[in-house]
């Protein structure tokens, strides 16, 4: 499941909200769809508190080990906004003023109402790229491989927009669900790994959910080979179609 | 913001399906929630793919670094469920049938109907406690400081009723939420940094949310103890009132 069309990413989310439950991340659901979408396979998410040597370490681990790193929040204008500051310390350069930025605001605030906490959404580390906010102006940035977008959804979608344009973007991932239609994962879970076994250039999952009393099953089929995903769809559907369904979920 | 009665978790969500964005995760943000309440911090949460390496390494980094290790997903018949041999892998354990979870299968499956996938549902590593499950019967397990629970969210939450039961919990954090009322954080973010250095057993927030194109704010004061929280809180809502709504957001 990799070669050389393959371009991986990682997501750091950054938030004291997060970790206490006060918000339900909406980033990692729609950043991960979107970028399976354009052929970007995100490999693994993390999310960290506003403590800067979390963010550091972590930036630091995912930076090296992946294409892209998208980060979102803890960019705003508040003393818990201390992204900026973190990953600059993670390449060892300095934050400082952007006047990019500080242009971009001074179409939107009066220099008086350019309070100090304002002029802190300016700061960036150095050499970084801006990356587009539609919605408030203040922009993310780009510094090496690292992306650092907002935290509010909204404008987190707009910037992500922009940001995947600069982006390599490898073969994209084809994705068939199969219902199982009522036979249970314990049932069909031998089968499937020999069909598993004999499709290694796709990858297949089963995934039970559990609503209103009952058990549904899928079992997605994942690959970049249209062929290959092909193939494996029909094994697994002659399979099921060999099983009788069944109460018992698992 | 740490002490003797500082008890700290962290969150291993195990699974391909949510890095590609297929199923969005609702288990973090119920887990953050329900620990917060029984003051257990939630320091860090990955998100990992059903890879035996990544899921070893990354429940070594976590179960060194926190009291408690909680993860999701894996435990089931299929050939991706690989989280059992992945535990006892990062513990150095054999993992092996458990007569406990097979008695526990045939209230359930009569023996001709406990084929070799629904068995891998009876794989722990060896020396772990059983983590009741009353919805699907299979259980999850404990070993150490790490929870192993299934990754279907009903079934996960019913787990942690039970996990949780058996943690030392410390005092609970607790959590003043107050409505900015139109006024921007880069208007009182300067002023908040002042409150926030001189309350520093509290940790405060602020946090902008955007919806049908308005932005609200709102500044969460958080800590351990009842009088400090309060007297941030009050210091907050002082500043507040000393200043203008405005319909820039930030």
């Amino acid at each position: 499941m990799s070669g050389p069309t393959t371009v991986t990413a990682a997501i750091l989310v950054i938030g004291d909200e997060i970790l206490s439950g006060r918000t339900k991340d909406k980033n990692i659901g729609y950043i991960t769809e979107y970028l399976t979408r354009v052929g970007i396979d995100v490999r693994e998410a993390r999310i960290v508190p506003d403590v800067e040597e979390e963010i550091v370490a972590a930036l630091n681990a995912l930076r090296a080990r992946h294409d892209y790193v998208l980060t979102t929040g803890g960019i705003g204008p508040t003393h818990d906004d201390i992204t900026a500051d973190s990953v600059g310390r993670a390449f060892g350069v300095p934050v400082g003023e952007d006047p990019r930025i500080i242009a971009l605001m001074l179409e939107r605030y009066s220099p008086t109402d350019l309070t100090p906490a304002r002029r802190r959404m300016a700061r960036v580390p150095q050499g970084a790229d801006l990356i587009e906010n539609p919605i408030s102006r203040v922009p993310g940035f780009r510094i090496d491989n690292v992306y650092v977008m907002a935290g509010v959804p909204s404008i987190m979608q707009t910037m992500l927009d922009f940001a995947v344009k600069t982006m390599k973007t490898g073969v994209a991932m084809l994705m068939e669900t199969i219902e199982a239609g009522g036979v249970p994962e314990g049932r069909y879970g031998d089968a499937l790994a020999t069909i598993a076994a004999e499709h290694p250039e796709t990858s297949i999952g089963s995934y039970p959910s559990f609503k209103d009393g009952r058990f549904a099953n899928q079992i997605v089929v994942r690959g970049k080979d249209d062929a290959a995903v092909a193939a494996a769809k029909t094994a697994v559907e002659a399979m099921l179609a060999s099983m009788t369904a069944d109460l018992k979920p698992l």
